[in-house]
């Protein structure tokens, strides 16, 4: 630890970083239009939503692990707050596109968040501060290049609005879980094949804590930048969407598994909202639920089955199992607007989802290469060498 | 449990009725009108709200049970799934009165679950989970068919508006309660009778994170239809009940037992919620104070005296004490309304309080004694049974 | 306990007092215009959001202390319970100021139980609920003092307006915290200062639960009476100090620990939302940051050095550390709009900061003086002596 103590002021180096460069820092456009102010305020409730998606959503999500509590909560403080300041200030300067109103660039700076703390998951408890702070810095410039080239003609690639993905399916969750599985690709060791990840009574129910909290804000995620009008309907898909993940998850668990997995539950019941992110404003009732229930289905499947394989066969422990919650059913997310959205050209679509494939296997490789010049955590999945009793 | 198996698929086959049958699944009319969408918007935070306190507040306040934590959660997951697509599938069939937009439609469905989750409350630790499922699907069509009588003219026994209950508290609270009681009159075995409900400082915790979101909430549940203009009247009144139940609640706690009883700060304390929900338009600030004040002492009563008298001479369990919470002070409510609502027809309001306990007593000991055709539970309160470790 | 029976009547006469005299209770007028009553409903939903800071955010930050976690939760519950009925009383009854909208009263309210809780915070563990109740009473009428005196031309000291304190850093958060302060000057015996504070790994998952709460909905309660259209800039500018200190607060807890306390993180975390609160609407972004990042240091720095000599040289037992987060990064906040704030008036800014100073300090005292004739808490930092098992 001693040799690394420096490393402490890397965070605070890159705050200093941003200050002194940062002239350029987003000033929104004042509004004069009452009904546009209406809006964003509106939209402002969406973002507080997504704040607690963040923070207590995936946060508590991840105290599941037993001794691992208040390091996942510390490490969710640090990557948010890492997170929200480069995505703002790098995208005020119009690095990785044009651009947005202040509002929209907040909304923008927490889907980023998000799929970071996704890529948190795939390593939780393997990592140690200064290291999730590093990858936090690193993560988002990979995040904005292929949000930037997906969704908005970055190196005009794909013209804008040409891929399908209002609530995210594949620049936000598949992209996080992929990226995570680059970087737990070159960070696994034998220690922590060996060591279980252990849960408990109190941990799962501050788990289940998480889960509800993003489930029951889960249609502010999807909805946050859809026109007023469309809200309602896009809403309700979300709604549906989880009701049948949800639903399906429980017959899944049990029928998979003899009984209920707890963390299949708290997980896999959230599928359905991974999955509908890029249809959410196109399907329909029907189609929504069809959609989750399937996603719910697929990433049971993935806890029960995929993931033990996964570990013996390709070395990689994927800590929350993010690749079953939001890598497969994002994937399939993205390929279900195929059917579902109305004149949607397939060679787009597909090509924007290989792209985000590309981007985070690659940039999450490149990440858990570079994180272990920061040494590596004594004891895994384990508060004790970094928390004061 | 190996000859049940097959009622795993129960939830699926409900899911997938659905899918096939609902090509009138409720799909709004597209909003011209920039005021409209706005109102929308607005009750869309309204609707989110109310889906905290249906997951994070009934869920943990449940979680008062020491074993049963798991099992609480995922029976709330479950049956707020189960609820939503059916009520919302069902009232766009326009089987139990008109069309609604989406948005009224969602909330008017959340209604439902609630009404729901108190029914569980009643008996909850003593139902697997395939049970709280099916209870699920029963309840709604009984909870729909009670709804559109008292309040939406069905039948045409009530003239529409006739009956005073904005927040429910008859139509919710009282009828989910004496639902519960129904179902509870024909489930309770001696083993449940002998088995204690543990509860430690863990679980009190838990319990007290459900009871504050319910709080902090409520006033979204009673106001998400009201007009907007009526709405900052009608928020602050239902805090005002709260504040009035809260106080008195700790005094009549500590009165009558001695010393304070967790349990009836979690659950008393919201009974101000409850009654005013009746009148929450119409009090004045000073009413909404009363009537939380009698209603917190009502159900500090319930919890201290009532409960063990009810467990013993009628041979009922009611787990949460559903009766003492949603029971006494939502008919409480619903009277107080006689006195407060001006121009309300005396007659209305008593036939809609009577068809309300008589539909919910019926109904639920008619579901009360299909259930059992699911089986029992083999270790009450306890998630052993159910889940993996 | 016996001859002190009678006082648990204390808050079903205040409740009692409020009824009878209270015919002037606040009644808004109205409202016509449908753009005032979005508005209103807008601010209804930060309303929401701060009271979930009440309940939630403070509640369970307090639940840090292993075995009083039942009466932290009991005792916000009274404290908001008290406190908000009083305020909209004593505010609609002119006593102190002018007449406001139905909604800005409630929010107001709000602000007056955030101080009071951040009073409580350094008593906890302390006091008898009766004791909570009754210093509740009679803070909130110093607290409208103070707050009528500096920001409402009270006793024509200072102009409206002339003291920038949007968020509340002076009059909100300074206040609180040296109110507390005072109290804990002449409550703290020597059985307190010998008995440990202790918390554990569930405790303190808990107190972070509370901490994510307050950080999350922060921006609401900055923005919460701002106009619509600076809303945006204001709520950004909350984020970005949260940010800041989140990040410092975590160097700077290892560095001067070794190792990271979680107490630091859950509280120090939060210091850039007090200190921003002055300057929200004015700062710029990279502003915000800076405030954030400094008052993070700060609240670190008090916590981790000067609370120990605090607690040895003063003899004060400050159980919350409020005066660290509360109390220094208010104070910095306060005299941060100095430089920030464009054509500030140097003298009001702090005349203001001096004049809440010294209402606080005295006020407390004397409350400190008066809470003793309801006797003493026999066990200190524990539930067992007021909660049945």
């Amino acid at each position: 630890m001693k040799n690394y103590k420096w490393l402490l002021f890397l965070p605070l180096t890159l705050v200093l970083l941003l200050v002194c460069s940062g002239t350029s820092f987003a000033q929104g456009n004042g509004i004069a239009d009452p009904l546009a102010a209406i809006a964003d305020d509106q939209k402002y409730n969406r973002a507080i939503h997504i704040m607690a998606m963040l923070l207590l959503g995936f946060g508590f999500l991840m105290v599941f692990v037993r001794k691992y509590g208040r390091s996942a909560l510390t490490a969710t403080f640090l990557l948010v707050s890492i997170a929200l300041p480069i995505y703002m200030w790098m995208k005020s300067s119009n690095i990785f596109g044009e651009h947005v109103s202040e509002i929209d660039c907040l909304i923008y700076a927490e889907f980023a968040a998000a799929s970071l703390l996704i890529t948190a998951g795939a390593v939780l408890g393997r990592l140690k501060m200064p290291q999730y702070i590093l990858m936090g810095a690193l993560f988002i410039p990979c995040y904005m290049l292929n949000e930037w080239i997906v969704l908005g003609n970055g190196l005009n690639l794909i013209p804008k609005g040409a891929v399908a993905d209002t609530g995210g399916s594949i620049v936000i969750h598949a992209f996080g879980a992929i990226f995570g599985l680059g970087v737990a690709l070159t960070m696994t060791t034998k220690q922590e094949m060996e060591k279980p990840i252990e849960a408990d009574a109190t941990s799962d129910r501050y788990s289940m804590l998480g889960s509800m909290v993003l489930w029951i804000f889960w249609p502010s995620f999807c909805g946050a930048l859809v026109p007023m009008e469309a809200l309602p309907h896009t809403v309700i898909n979300v709604i549906l969407a989880l009701c049948g993940s949800t639903l399906v998850t429980y017959v899944a668990s049990v029928g998979l598994r003899g009984k209920i997995s707890l963390a299949d539950i708290a997980n896999a019941a959230l599928a359905g909202g991974v999955a509908i992110g890029a249809t959410c404003d196109h399907a329909t009732f029907m189609g929504a639920i069809i959609i989750g229930a399937l996603a719910g289905g697929l990433s049971t499947f993935g806890f029960a089955v995929i993931q033990t394989k996964q570990q013996r066969l390709m070395k990689i422990i994927d800590t929350c199992g993010v690749s079953n919650l939001h890598g497969l059913p994002g994937l399939m997310g993205g390929l279900a607007a195929l059917p579902i959205v109305k004149g949607l050209n397939m060679g787009h679509q597909l090509f924007g989802i290989a792209i985000t494939i590309v981007i985070a296997i690659t940039g999450g490789f490149i990440v858990g290469k570079i994180l272990p010049i920061l040494g590596r955590k004594t004891e895994v999945y384990d508060d004790a060498d970094e928390f004061m009793e």
